[in-house]
Formats: C-alpha cells, sequence, structure tokens
C-alpha cells in the first residue's frame, strides 16, 4: 500500500499516535511533525518515559494503586490514616479525591464495577484483597465512593453484604447539589437526596 | 518536589505527553492511562514508531520534502513531471497539494519564507538549491504556493527576481471565492481576485 504520505516512517508514526483515544489523523500528523522538529535527546525523552512506565510501573500489593514501588506512597506513608478505607473503581478516582486534600484515609481500588452486560463479574475486581483487608481488623471504616449507577449501585450493595461480617462502619460518599450550583437546575433525585441528607448548619458551612 | 499522582513514572510520562502542542495535562493523563492497559508490544510498536521516525528520516536533497530515502518518492518518481517545480512553505503544503490528486509535477521545499520580524531571511531558506534547479535547467515552470501573508509576497518577490536570469516560466496558483462559498460571504480582495482572474467557461467548470 502507498503511504498516506511521502515516508512510511512517517505514515507509521502518524498512524501509532492516531490509535490514541481522541486523537485523529490530522492531530497525530501535527504532533508527528512537531516532534520532528525537536532534539533527537528530547524525543529520546519522551519514549524513554513512556517505555519506562509501561515496564517498570506496578499497582499496589495493598490497595492497587498505580505506583512506582511494592507499596504505593499513600500506604506506605505513616502520616495516613490506615484505619479508614476508601473504596474506588479506578486509579482516576484516587487523583481526583487526592487532588480534594480533604482526604487522609487510604484507599483500595477495585478496578471496575460489577457489570454482567460487559461480562465483569466480582472475581474479576479487587474484591478478595478488600475482604482481606477487612477481615485481618485493618480498617474501621469503608467509604464506598463507586459511580450513582446501576453497576456501581450492585457493586456498593455486593460489598455491603461481602464486609457485613466483619466489625466494620460502611458509609458512602454524600451526594448533593454541587456548590455553587443553583437548585432550580438541579437534578430532583440529586435534590432530593441534599435534603434528605442535610447537615446541621455552624454559620459557615453552606 | 513530590509527584502530582502517586508515581514518578507516571507524572513523567504525563509530563512528556503534555509538552506536546495541544495536550493539556488532563488529555495526557487520559493518554497515558491509555497506554498503560496496552500490551508491552504494543506500546513498543508506538515508541518504536517515533524513534525510528525521529533518527532514520530525511529530507530529500533534491525538493527537500520528508523522505525516507536520499531521494524522496515524488522526485523518484519518473511518471511525475519533473520540468514543473510548486514551491512551498513546507511539508504540510506538499501534503495538502497531493491530497488533492490534482498536480502532476514535482515540489521544493523552503522550509518558511522571509521574515525578518522572526530573523528569518533568504539564507535560511532552501532558495539557494532552487536556483541550482533552474540555473541547471532542470524546470520549465515554477508555480510559487506561498501564502498570502506580507511575508509570503516577500518571499514571491525575492524568489521572483533570484530567477529572472534564467529562462523559466514563473506562475502563482490562483485565488478566489472558495468552492461552495457564497460571494456575499467571501472578503473584497479575494472576490476582486476572482473576478480579475476569471476563466473561460466551457459549460461545466464552474
Amino acid at each position: 500500500m502507498p503511504s498516506a504520505y511521502s515516508s512510511q516512517l512517517l505514515d507509521n508514526a502518524v498512524g501509532q499516535f492516531a490509535r490514541l483515544p481522541g486523537i485523529g489523523r490530522k492531530t497525530a500528523l501535527r504532533l508527528v511533525l512537531h516532534i520532528l522538529r525537536q532534539d533527537p535527546a528530547e524525543v529520546r525523552m519522551f519514549t524513554d518515559a513512556i517505555s519506562t512506565l509501561r515496564s517498570d510501573i506496578r499497582y499496589c500489593r495493598c490497595c492497587h494503586n498505580l505506583s512506582d514501588t511494592d507499596l504505593c506512597e499513600i500506604c506506605a506513608n505513616p502520616r495516613r490514616d490506615a484505619r479508614t478505607l476508601c473504596v474506588v473503581e479506578s486509579v482516576r478516582d484516587v487523583m481526583a479525591i487526592e487532588a480534594t486534600h480533604q482526604y487522609n484515609g487510604v484507599y483500595h481500588v477495585l478496578g471496575g464495577v460489577i457489570s454482567p452486560m460487559d461480562g465483569i463479574g466480582p472475581d474479576d475486581l479487587n474484591i478478595d484483597s478488600l475482604e482481606s483487608r477487612i477481615s485481618a481488623g485493618n480498617a474501621d471504616e469503608v467509604i464506598l465512593a463507586l459511580s450513582t449507577t446501576l453497576e456501581g449501585d450492585t457493586t456498593n450493595y455486593y460489598i455491603y453484604r461481602r464486609l457485613a461480617p466483619y466489625n466494620v462502619k460502611i458509609t458512602t460518599i454524600a451526594r448533593g447539589v454541587a456548590v455553587g450550583d443553583e437548585l432550580e437546575y438541579a437534578d430532583e433525585v440529586t435534590l432530593g437526596r441534599s435534603i434528605m441528607n442535610r447537615v446541621p448548619f455552624n454559620g459557615t458551612n453552606t
């Protein structure tokens, strides 16, 4: 097949970039031409960062978060409250919660939610290891922070049942009208939850 | 500095992606997490395509187009009309013209336009080699296809003066109202050129 450009090397590199999600061939070409204008040393830094990432990154043996080491920075940090465990779907959720700087506990990354439609059952998720952490008496509270979809709710309930035999408090994150949002534009379910789960007002915590 | 994520490897890869034009840190993270879900073999194909491109690609010794070989596919193709030369600013312009499938001549990539503001003079561009091709009597026509900016016009005029001693026809691409565009929305300069450079109508070529 003749190449779309005058060079197979170019065509190949564009094709590889275009396989990334959200990157079309035009964007891919722009990125590749940018790379061609860079120093070989800079390009090597780029490719090295990617190869090293793929080959050297690990999943924390305790919480399954992405980590450079056997035990991730969060689990290994003695200043974190290791007895509060937040259960999330993915490493992106860990990043999102960390970015709030409001949480000082540790995590447990499930790696997804139970979804029979996609063929994902409890055994495909890190639920056994969650139960092990709890059964070993390593936590006082498990915070469920999964998405409020059918799959998320199913998973929440499944985990709730699995952890029921153990003496651990199970909570779920608060749902409600987002800070700064107007009430009239909030959906009914969210607004309903906001009212149901109202909290004492101390003069400032609106 | 502590990493923005729980992993320096991740942070490093995200940083490298985010240095590409038009890629912010959020997009970079999305791409990196996608790469983490891929097979190591696929990731190697990606990084190899980029390193090989950067190390092995050349510029055609004749037209300065990107090429895998010493002489690019277009210059080396005996079915192309080597005596018609289209002068363009960049390799992207070659791709744009090739995509029309309307041009069967060859190219000459200047690598930019004369721009005193940016410190780019004639010596920074592939103009000497253009003159060599013409002085050697290798072309009958030179088509100027630079952008209609002050810099493009300056460069056109400079090339026109440089090639004046040689017996070569110099043309410039037609400017006019784009196919499918409404006259009332065309700018005056473009519409004026469309009228000035009108062509005989044969019943179909609207």
